[in-house]
């Protein structure tokens, strides 16, 4: 099936991209960074304090050298993921959580043992493509070295590419040299950043340090921006559209001069702020209106696009959370994000992620892809099959039913189909029977072999890093 | 925003057509009406004791005289409603049910109580366009005269464009009738009919009689059917396509030969079995792709169409009632619907209504409402007023949001956007909020003025009808 979403007229594009590259050069946008500020001076830039105006120029140039599309290895080589051009979307997890869900013991702080068992799941998973070191906070780690242990955790649990850390210089490098190792050198490119903007109008330290680590060694970086609409950029969301593409073109600009073909995903998860509690509303319709306009955006530019996943606002897995995953699930796939992070597990508009919702989100995105793969043609004996079953027939037994219902019909994996009897007697709830699921899956889980020799060399690096 | 969903290409839309009437004029369908194959064969169709062989001419007559829009009046004129065309979607409740379901009292048998609160429910919506007389099946009512009780009831509690009843002679004519009534003859359509094939290619007598009697005053018809794929229908969905399309067209062929220009809806609800438990799968991802392609056929033909709803296989209002209700809302709105049953409160693949459901479906219309509204233009100060505001400024005190968040901002009525401890402390889940509505809205209901000339009409036509 082929889905065509349009939040914004060619007209609107337009119109979007020229008041971005007016508000860059006029107004422009808070670096702060001395190198970071002192290079873009080098290539045009009007600096003003900490403020960087950039010229039209510089947007232009980091366009044309951005790549369209590329792979990212992982340290099993036939995990790589192509992310852009005509790829099918690559699928990542919940990241940043700080609180675990889960229905027997609720909510609480995420621990080492909760990275551990999401890994399990990413890594078991038919639709998630990489694995994430930062899906969650562990609480029980000390700060100090935590990141490493958090790399390692991901590469032992997990052989597909990894989504690394990208908070600073330290903790980027590391994230590097460890995926690095992990992949032994074997291709151009081997981890992923993720970066966000500082909303409204600003890039803060830690993220333009990573930024440097990361397009200094060419590695693929996630320039993304979630600023709330009402509070942190414009009401009017045209607006916001703008102020966000400015943050991140900005982003790209940076990224494109410190190492030009630096692989880069234009990303964005802006959305509204509730006005009365002053919260970020992931799971408002709006969040969809924007990430539509924004996989505009990034096509127009010609650069792969990050957007969706499973948001939620909900605190529970209850009706809300049904509706809020479905619809960004849906936007996300059918806008044809190259890039998804958050696509399985999130809660509580970013908080939480939760065992169960894992669950319900992999069953969503198998309904969906179902849907994408379309109705398929029109067997060349259709008429003659329908007339000779013909009126009080059925179709039980045409060799159409025996043979294609498998391949045809979805099937789901916690949604009851049975009939009320039925669901009474199975005495199972749709929380129930996702915990159910998570459980076996974790049971049946088996880690994929780490070679010794990477195991060696992290390990050595990691002491020597903490030593 | 503009949604465009293609299931299928141009030429797999010309496949299916040329299929259709191959099947329609080599296999023929089975119409269990003497007058209705007499009239069929009078036109040249070919009559095989039941069946009845439809040549390519006649299909093409009835594309031709069937209208491409139409108005239907209520009883209160204002109410009126205009189906098909560029018009915008009209929404009708959940039809047919037999339980209904609340969170107090659970699942048991509707009664007429329950019509009369769903009707009431039903008026009061700002998303729902018509009064639907099935929407339940009262236990309570003695089988003699319940359709007239139905219909009266529902004149009494809503004052919108009626959907009567339409199940054989009598139920048709009397419902028409009433609503001629109702509407004191003020306009040339003033009641829909819904009928539904019987399939594989057939159409049962009950359902034939109601078209000759809708036909006859040339009151419009949804002319829709409902098979299941592997049961019902075959495997293959685009063959399921091809049956359907052959029934949905046949009947409209003879509403057209009965009355030419009788409006007509093309409608489908088709969707897979389930060949576990042989249960039909409303809420199957393959409903949204057979819903899509039927869309395309529809605006093929040059009809208004029928599908969708908030049509969900759960028995609770869960996480599974949120994902298959929104989706296929959205597939509704999306496909630009021109007339939606099952909008509201369905439950339990048809079977069930349930009043949190329908508070739940209306937040999901209007969630999926403010998508299609789009983004909105640019304002000609966002710029200076982003650049103004400039880093780590906010814009909660902007004239922008001051003036414009109530009306860019959705704010669902059941759906959490508080915190964790403000969603601790309201003690309340999805379901009971949603409650705490429905129970309001009943609470606050003002039933419309029922003109003492139609009220004793009627009364004297019911008598007239159980004398």
């Amino acid at each position: 099936m082929r889905f065509k979403l349009e939040a914004l007229t060619e007209q609107q594009l337009q119109e979007v991209h020229v008041a971005t590259l007016e508000l860059l050069a006029e107004y422009g946008i808070a670096i702060h960074h001395v190198p970071s500020r002192k290079l873009l001076e080098q290539h045009g830039a009007v600096i003003n304090g900490e403020i960087v105006k950039i010229p039209a120029e510089l947007v232009e140039m980091a366009r044309a050298k951005a790549p369209a599309s590329f792979a990212v290895i992982g340290r099993n080589p036939e995990r790589t993921i192509r992310i852009g051009a005509e790829n099918e979307p690559v699928l990542g997890p919940a990241a940043g959580t700080v609180y675990v869900m889960d229905l027997e013991r609720g909510r609480r702080a995420a621990r080492l043992e909760d990275l551990r068992n999401f890994l399990s799941l990413s890594q078991s998973s038919e639709y998630v493509g990489v694995a994430c070191a930062g899906m969650l906070e562990p609480s029980d780690l000390p700060p100090q070295g935590k990141h490493l242990v958090q790399m390692q955790e991901t590469i032992t649990f997990s052989d597909k590419p990894i989504i690394g850390l990208a908070m600073g210089k330290n903790v980027s490098e590391d994230s590097i040299t460890m995926a690095h190792i992990a992949t032994q050198g074997a291709a151009e490119h081997y981890i992923l950043g993720i970066v966000n903007t500082l909303s409204p109008m600003a890039w803060d330290e830690r993220m333009l340090e990573a930024i440097w680590a990361y397009a200094l060694k060419q590695q693929p970086l996630v320039i993304t921006c979630c600023s709330m609409a009402g509070f942190t950029s414009p009401t009017t969301l045209t607006a916001t559209l703008v102020q966000n593409n400015a943050e991140v073109l900005a982003g790209i600009v940076l990224a494109q001069l410190i190492s030009p073909g630096t692989p880069v995903v234009y990303g964005n998860t802006s959305t509204i702020t509730d006005m009365l509690s002053m919260n970020l509303c992931i799971g408002a319709p709006e969040y969809a209106l924007l990430s539509t306009a924004f996989a505009q955006l990034a096509r127009y530019y010609g650069l792969p696009f990050r957007s969706g996943g499973g948001l939620t606002d909900a605190k529970e897995l209850d009706a809300q959370a049904g509706i809020e995953a479905a619809t960004n699930l849906f936007f996300t796939l059918a806008n044809n994000a190259d890039f998804v992070l958050h696509t399985m597990g999130v809660m509580e508009s970013f908080l939480s992620i939760s065992y169960e919702k894992w669950i319900m989100d992999e069953e969503i995105c198998g309904r969906i892809l179902r849907m994408r793969k379309g109705l398929g043609g029109l067997p060349a004996q259709a008429v003659d099959m329908i007339g000779r079953v013909g009126p009080s027939g059925h179709f039980l037994d045409q060799p159409d039913t025996l043979l294609n219902f498998k391949g045809h019909f979805f099937r789901p994996s916690v949604s009851d189909r049975s009939n009320w009897d039925g669901w009474v007697a199975k005495k199972k709830n749709f929380q129930q029977t996702a915990r159910e699921i998570w459980r076996q899956r974790l049971k049946n889980y088996i880690q994929p072999e780490l070679p010794a020799k990477v195991e060696s060399e992290l390990k050595k690096y990691i002491e020597s890093k903490l030593g």
